[in-house]
């Protein structure tokens, strides 16, 4: 049996990304969250508030995936321009979404009153479905399979719960991990051939050096549990056969 | 007369990062660095830590950048493949750097001494030089107008030091910010209309919720000095003369 592999890519969208201003934290979020539904994030592009920068990654992205993420630029201000750009790399047109319409004069009944900016995050490329926004009003959107989220990140939370369950994915990835204090290099031919004798199984090594000590923590990742789970049990008992001392559950 | 813009590209590589296992901060601290050099970082692709998605990376980004960075997968372990992959992406092939393999003997004289598995540390693609790591012993590469760093940021912090003041770049982007506790979408239109009378010059909006209140960070940017104060100053007084109250430096 072939397990089908679904895949996902995210275009984060945002100049205050790219200049260091903000420390990005929708790349981790999402992607766990995505693991949880059985879909691999496999790609990420990080592309400024430029039409022609996002309609490219938009287009590489969405064909070779089965879904594209994107965060950012749905706001009400002159630098939103993600639904813009994004309904020129579909080839359709903007339209106001009669629902997010009526989910903005709801929201801003008691808030001023809905104005031409507020009414700018109702615009949908033409043909879209939206995704609730339990926190300001403004949705997320959802066209083909593309998902247009906030860039906001308790924002983007709000709207991956809405999503929870809602698109098709597949196996999860399991991942277990161990700890050692080790120099990785002292065990890297140990690693190797670990990964070797286990097929469908990829080792991470990630070195740290805490407390004065050089650790690392090592990370079995497979679709199938079983795997995972005698991989992380060769792995362990080849360490400790090393004269290693292993933590499990990592350090 | 017209500025010649200098461009980066980063690619960051590695599973850890596209799991949401690990939080990359290379991002964040590579676009600041850069700014103070001059050089703007205008796209960044996180792949897996496989060779074709890194050849595939490395030869479009290296292409259309005046600079391409990477960080991640040049450790001792199986699954650090960055500098054949980008062997590979350049059509040249991998050589032990001596430099690197006398500063590996050096490093590991006190340390157990240097075994296969940390020469693989001296592997680079053939013509490259290096950068010098203070931390760690492994150094980076540097190989036409690619620069190969760590993963783990403060190694990568290190080697951005070594690099200071030896790359080529033109002006920094200056950047100025200015706070309100207004809703974004109150004064979009406003800051589309200052956005427009600045040529040279972006408005990036950043809003935020703090305190059960809602407010809103504005960023000017720009590569000249003069362009971006007279923006902030206009921006201000445009905001006052609405009657909102503005805090220099932002919130």
């Amino acid at each position: 049996m072939t397990t089908r592999i679904w895949t996902a890519a995210l275009a984060v969208i945002g100049d205050e990304i790219l200049s260091g201003r903000t420390q990005d934290k929708n790349v981790a979020q999402i992607a766990a969250w995505l693991n949880v539904q059985g879909i691999r994030l496999v790609e990420v592009r990080i592309v400024p508030d430029k039409t022609e920068a996002i309609v490219e990654a938009v287009n590489a992205l969405r064909a070779r995936n089965d879904y594209l993420f994107t965060t950012g630029g749905i706001g009400p201000t002159h630098d939103d321009i993600t639904v813009d750009a994004i309904a020129e790399a579909l080839g359709v047109g903007v339209v106001h979404h009669p629902q997010a319409v009526a989910v903005l004069e709801k929201y801003y009944e008691t808030r001023g009153g809905v104005t031409d900016a507020r009414l700018r995050m109702a615009r949908v490329p033409e043909g879209a479905g939206l995704i609730e926004n339990r926190y300001s009003g403004a949705p997320g959107i959802r066209i083909a399979n593309v998902f247009i989220m906030a860039g906001v990140p308790h924002i983007t939370a709000g709207m991956l719960d809405a999503l929870t369950g809602t698109i098709e994915g597949g196996a999860p990835v399991q991942s277990r991990t161990i700890g050692c204090w080790v120099a990785e290099s002292e065990v890297a031919d140990l690693l190797g051939a670990v990964e070797r004798a286990h097929e469908g199984v990829a080792i991470g090594s990630y070195p740290f050096f805490r407390e004065g000590k050089t650790g690392a923590n090592f990370v079995v990742r497979s679709t199938d549990a079983a795997q995972a789970d005698a991989c992380i049990a060769d792995l362990t008992a080849r360490l400790e056969a090393d004269g290693r001392s292993v933590v499990a559950g990592g350090i």
